[in-house]
């Protein structure tokens, strides 16, 4: 099996890396859009050699992986579908991006006579701060989930093929409705980025920002950890998922209004309640990550 | 020299841990509310020996310090100075609070007839989501910074004494205003734990929290971390320090109303500039950081 991959950041890399050694794999074909990440990727054999043009993958691969930031995913995606509906045996086009809904549209708004049976839409919840060819990290995705938004029109051997590959990678595959994926990543994800970003972003413009980054310590650190990853990438993300990340800041905005409001009122037992509350979901959530995993890396 | 401990939570006991093999040390004496927690110290050598009453430390330390949850620091602070004043050589007593400005206006409060001399109030910025005596941590202040807003009306041996102690500890001690110190940990910690603490209970309560949680992965594990703490200790942080905690949730939240009116608006330009200035803010802080101390630990 070839495997081609359009783009060849974190996450295209580290799936290259991680399929390198399988026996199942034949060619891992390459495109980048700087030459200087696919000098980067041939020089450290992550691929095995790379195209001249996105749509030449179409011709030398069994699966095309779109890895690119998500709204570009999304043009890139309806391109290449564009060029696959004129194939006679086009090959299994899949995709990373953190928002599904909007590809899951961009395709539907190609009005095709039926769903394009190769497209399964895919996101893997793993990835790093770093990003980059430099960043790739074979075991990405040992014993992290990938969420696959299969639609009725996808062939079955389309869907397993990309169950597979991820499989292979070392990943926990599971399925959902398109909506639910983008629904709950804007809360577990989308959410938490947009809220590090603003928080860092205020601090930073405060009168006393020098002493502020000088004095905080650990617990700042963990929190913005998130806020160090590619604005790129976030701006698609907040893009593509708009609706349900204006949603996500709402609920989470008249939240803390709440919690505002008892602070103001100096109510300790209505404070008591929410940090109670959080409390015992945060550890009943760690206790159940951890009888499943290690703790080693993830978004 | 003996050293007095009002509280042996995470901070008292791990301070005590810290002194343990100090030259300078002759006893560490204990007072804990609750008599398990003292057996716990006393068999774990955590402390020499305990007294009944947080009074008779006075009478048996050179310095006392206060390490008891913020609200009742500030009442046994008064307390304990109600006694100190009527002493010929009062011990020196300090404490380890979050906040300062209640503990220094609860002091002015008590009228005396000048600041005493013997009262240095601190604050390790140092801890950890865990708490309680069996989470004592002998390295916990280790490479830390300790915040000291002494009083013009301190001894110079008094503050020196203290300043001993944290540095026997492996802390770095720096000094500040106390109303600076109050502004800068609203900012750097105080508001970081409200928005985890309401992130949290907001997803906990909403119809998808079962999939939100079950489909959370590292990101969202660490920007809940606070989230875990004790919330006895963070209520009575947000009471003590409630002006500068309200007015950081307002900085925040206008902050974040430009985020989203930004995102309503799809103005990629103006996510981008939020994002990257703050991604730049992180990672020089970061990069500070690092420079100083490993990533081990710390609140």
């Amino acid at each position: 099996m070839n495997v081609g991959f359009l783009g060849l950041g974190l996450i295209g890399a580290s799936l290259a890396c991680a399929l390198r050694d399988r026996p199942e794999i034949n060619d891992l074909i390459g495109y980048g859009h700087r030459p200087s990440t696919i000098d980067v990727a041939l020089s450290l054999g992550i691929i095995d050699r790379a195209v001249e043009q996105p749509e030449h993958l179409l011709d030398c691969c069994d699966v095309l992986v779109i890895a690119t930031p998500t709204l570009l995913a999304q043009q890139q995606m309806v391109h290449l579908v564009g060029i696959a509906e004129t194939m006679e045996s086009p090959p299994i086009l899949t995709d990373v991006a953190s928002v599904k809904g909007n590809l899951w549209r961009a395709i539907e708004a190609m009005e095709l006579p039926a769903w394009p049976e190769y497209v399964v839409l895919g996101h893997p919840i793993a990835g790093s701060e770093r990003s980059g060819v430099h960043a790739a990290n074979p075991k990405l995705f040992v014993d992290h989930r990938v969420i696959l938004t299969p639609h009725e029109g996808n062939s079955a051997g389309a869907v397993q093929c990309v169950e597979k590959l991820w499989q292979w990678a070392g990943a926990d595959v599971i399925s959902m409705p398109v909506e639910l994926h983008d629904k709950v990543l804007a809360a577990t994800s989308h959410l938490p980025h947009m809220l590090a970003y603003s928080l860092v972003d205020t601090l930073a413009q405060s009168d006393l920002s020098l002493d502020i980054f000088r004095y905080a310590a650990g617990g700042f650190r963990d929190f913005t950890r998130i806020a160090s990853s590619d604005p790129v990438m976030w701006r698609d993300i907040a893009l593509a998922n708009k609706d349900e990340v204006l949603n996500a800041i709402d609920t989470f905005s008249s939240g803390l209004a709440g919690l505002r409001a008892a602070i103001a009122d100096s109510d300790g037992e209505q404070m008591m309640a929410i940090f109670e509350r959080a409390k015992s979901s945060r550890d009943t959530f760690v206790v159940k990550q951890n009888s499943k995993k290690d703790e080693t890396n993830g978004v």
